[in-house]
């Protein structure tokens, strides 16, 4: 990377999915970073205004990202497609900010399970940090920005200031309603829209992906082994995510103390909110912003948490990332507020 | 009552709300049973098809039923209405199917709690029986048939087998989601469109009036005091209910016997069905059918049930209980396979 | 074909797409017809009940039928692929009945400009019959019963009548709505669900394979050609259509005597309703109903149609079109009456 | 009105429901002008922020403005509530942009047929001016700003062009499909989402409030009597708008013409974009872009538009006039871009 004098060129791996699409209309719009590359496999050649709907972007889609000509690049390419790559990004000096899920697991172990092979450049996870800035994880000074998925972005938001509380017993159910547009622009048959109208549709039941994120995060965060159920569901919209999280405890009478965990976590956070009654995921619609709402039943805290999975779940959650890492405005170009409906 | 010669008559109090339309709709197409009353308050006057799309009913609505002309009375109206009125259709010797939740709960006591007030008519919680059918939860005999809420109906069926066979801890979380015509044909604002579409929205998050049903059905069927956390969630869909349950368990190796527990309970019903992937909602839709799937993740047994709010879990479960009350073929009227999409 | 001493034997060739499988389970529930045989190119050799959501068909799918031991085939597959295999059909003696657009018009010179290619059993044409009972379109003596498509069928259904009448011009705007359904089980990722959601699409706005179906039949009912011009636009919903037809005329006064011509053409039928204030196309739903509105407005007689486009529009409409050609009773299998919500 | 140093200060009356609410938001965002009043009759005294989801508006909502203190006034109140303000609003010196529908139509004659009473202040009616900026509608120097109804300004910017061109006969039909917010916050029962969901429901076939708006302003745009037939159809889903002109003409090869009018006509504006392919509604949405699309078939030229009803419907349109009225940058506070999905 030669230094740049003036704005940071930012380059988009994978710019024609939905969160890719997104993510250049944001940076689009950003009032610092400048976005001077975009890629696409499937689509190179092509001009990403004429691959996406709505784009106004004239950049010509390529092959691969040139690094040597960007202080950053954001991948937001397929499982394990960026990792093969990151390493000729992060030897080029650029920083690494990666959306899809290749560098959040620490322990390469976990990729043949998860992913279903290797990881292919597993001395570079040593480089990432798994990122959720409210929460101090992850480091600024680091290489490669790793950034949680959709539905872990949820659930570690949601049950971190709990657990690190000692309040709660170490071990969560996590139940997630999504969106389908998590599914992606190529997803297949499965997400027709006259299969999932009118429906709910339980799925990976017996372990899904970000299990082992929210897992690792939720552990590291509260220093204390934490075991994690987590059980995904498809819903009727095509953005937002819900997460309710069920955490054992002794009850009610502790609800104050735990508040206050959370206003010290987020009272400052210009994204996170804590309301006092349930909100709707369309709150977050095309925003960053995510809303908690704590309650207590019986035996458990129940913490909800909704967001938008193309907003803090991908997209706007780079650009986050993004501006916390180069230190510059933490709403530069994701100030939007809420709208409703 | 006087002794019928022929066809049981069945009034519906309550006939013109969702549930007690879809029970009308029901009736007129069953092969045995006779519908020869129905009431409305708000309605009274009027022709019942005049009152409700699509309804071909050409009854008057009456402001009170005759019990003294009926066999059955089906009531599926407003919390604790039931109950101020089924002392005398009791006393004219009908049998009572209530679809509200009048007479589910056992302990008087509960009631102000939950429905903010005092039970009307506690001397006749003893003569009702909370009924599930395909658990033999309920009496042939009784004169109240107390059917179970939407939500309870389903973790009910999802969760008995399994607590009954010891393999579980007597403790589960209850996740629903469910179709917004659970509210009702006289919802207030927070029920539009425009406020529910592209949402999922938690609520009732400090508990819920099915909650304490589905203890107490629970911990019936399995001998033991059963700990229940349930919270409900609205999702963009008219009809529908998905509920996830999830009970603490030593794991997976044990999947096998459990399975085995359900198949007993329910291999032989026409109504619940156990199936190898999750299913979503709509196929249940417009029916009386259950579908149930199981897996294990981590510490957890997950159950999944989906099925009809207005459909197994009102007006297609009234005609079930009808039924069975007495002793029909269990499919009259109610026999409709699924459909799709 | 034998003679079957008993119940008609019926084979469906395309059972798996949406509206093969929907009849199926329609044939299931039929009191005379009865059905043994399924093909399905696709998924030949699987049983039907594991092809399809729901099912409850044990039958196996073959490549082919075996039209020697059918009375009727009903034929649901792609375009122009039964009209290569029904002349062996024909020849077999059994009668077709073609849910699909291969013999609905009657010019063998539209195919190539409207399917893309010749027709591939031309001689075949003269043999078939649009079909449309309640305007005595088409012959019960036919050995080829075609069916309009689901848009074509509302349109024909909205403006026969006033056509026939002469108060009308013979010159109509078509405006359709439609639920995703009508892509079918096998549609692109143009049909995904995020890609619908939330959002009207119109397309074909140049002109639609339905617009020359509803001219021929318009005008072979009201002698005299018929100018329509129809677009459809897509609407986030699973099943449905709505069709507004727009036709020039004197105006208002002429009401009550263009009502009176719908009146004596439905007035009978237990399936196509006048209706005094729009219904939305849900009421249909699932069922074979139609529903019918007129209003004027200014210079235009207005008539809007509402149908389930796989009920009346596909698989309800070839049992009602089954049972007229064999005589049943016009309800058999398909009595059921609309339910709401 | 005391002229202000800086900023112009704008009020919003009516600014709790959907229009009112998305005015504030933008409003707040707005670099220029400074939002300082805003009122509600239904919740004067609570501060916006408490009155509507996701607002973070500090201010106190007021029974009433006080327009001595504003430069403009946005009202977004019901029928016929504005005009009884206006007089004093206009008085004090204010800048009147009225969302709602009391100033659209010239003739006071009208408003008793379409609004069920005489117009408050019909004296008024010669101050206002009905405005679409890009068609020179209206004037940079009036009073009171008068914007059309959602489905008005689709179908004039969709039409005009053409009847501009004298290329097709001044007559035209109007299909419209609306998104359900459309009916407000305060909707009643007919509005549930139950109700509408999985729907497409005609209303007002014998004439709608905005029928007489499109008819005026297309009149005076042709400079011929213009003949107009609208039928609106709410679809399920909560914004959009996309309306379907049907223009009587030669045909098809006066498209390259027409289509060189719509060039002229909107080639410079930021916010109307012709397109060679329909686009959905959803790309509009939540901002103030409207999609033109342009096709012949048989007898007609086919104009299709989509916007955002409370978009450029609504909202946004107002402070896109408030901007033009006020010599500011176009796209100040509105230039979002297209967002997908």
């Amino acid at each position: 990377m030669q230094q740049a004098a003036g704005a940071p060129r930012i380059g988009v791996a994978g710019a024609t999915g939905y969160a890719g699409a997104e993510l250049v209309s944001l940076l689009l719009g950003h009032p610092v970073a400048q976005l001077t590359q975009v890629s696409s496999r499937s689509q190179a050649g092509r001009v990403h205004r004429e691959a996406c709907p709505g784009s106004g972007c004239e950049l010509e889609l390529t092959e691969e990202l040139d690094p040597t000509r960007l202080e950053v690049v954001i991948s937001t390419q397929s499982s394990l497609e960026a990792a093969a790559q990151a390493g000729s990004w992060v030897d080029s000096g650029a920083v690494v900010i990666d959306v899809s899920a290749d560098f959040r697991l620490r322990d390469p172990g976990l990729y043949p399970k998860w992913y279903g092979r290797e990881h292919p450049a597993p001395e570079l996870l040593r480089e990432a940090e798994l990122t959720v800035p409210e929460l101090e994880l992850g480091s600024r000074a680091g290489r490669i920005v790793a950034l949680p998925g959709c539905f872990a972005t949820a659930a570690i938001l949601a049950a971190a200031p709990a657990l690190r509380s000692g309040l709660v017993q170490p071990s969560l159910v996590v139940d997630g309603k999504t969106g389908i547009s998590g599914a992606g622009r190529g997803a297949g048959p499965a997400y027709l829209f006259s299969e999932l109208d009118e429906a709910v549709l339980p799925y990976a039941v017996a372990g899904h992906r970000h299990q082992p994120e929210i897992q690792q995060a939720l552990s590291e965060l509260s220093q204390i082994a934490v075991d994690v159920t987590f059980v995904p569901h498809l819903v009727p919209m095509t953005r937002g995510i819900c997460v309710t999280c069920y955490l054992p405890w002794e009850g009610g009478p502790a609800l104050d103390r735990v508040l206050q965990e959370y206003r010290l976590a987020y009272g400052a956070s210009p994204f996170v909110h804590l309301v006092e009654a349930p909100v709707p995921t369309k709150l977050a619609s095309r925003t960053n912003h995510t809303f908690i709402h704590l309650g207590s039943q019986g035996s458990h805290l129940v913490v909800e948490a909704v967001l938008d999975n193309l907003g803090r779940g991908a997209a706007w959650q780079a650009v986050q990332a993004l501006n916390w890492r180069l230190g510059l405005e933490a709403t530069a170009g994701i100030g939007r507020r809420p709208q409703w409906p």
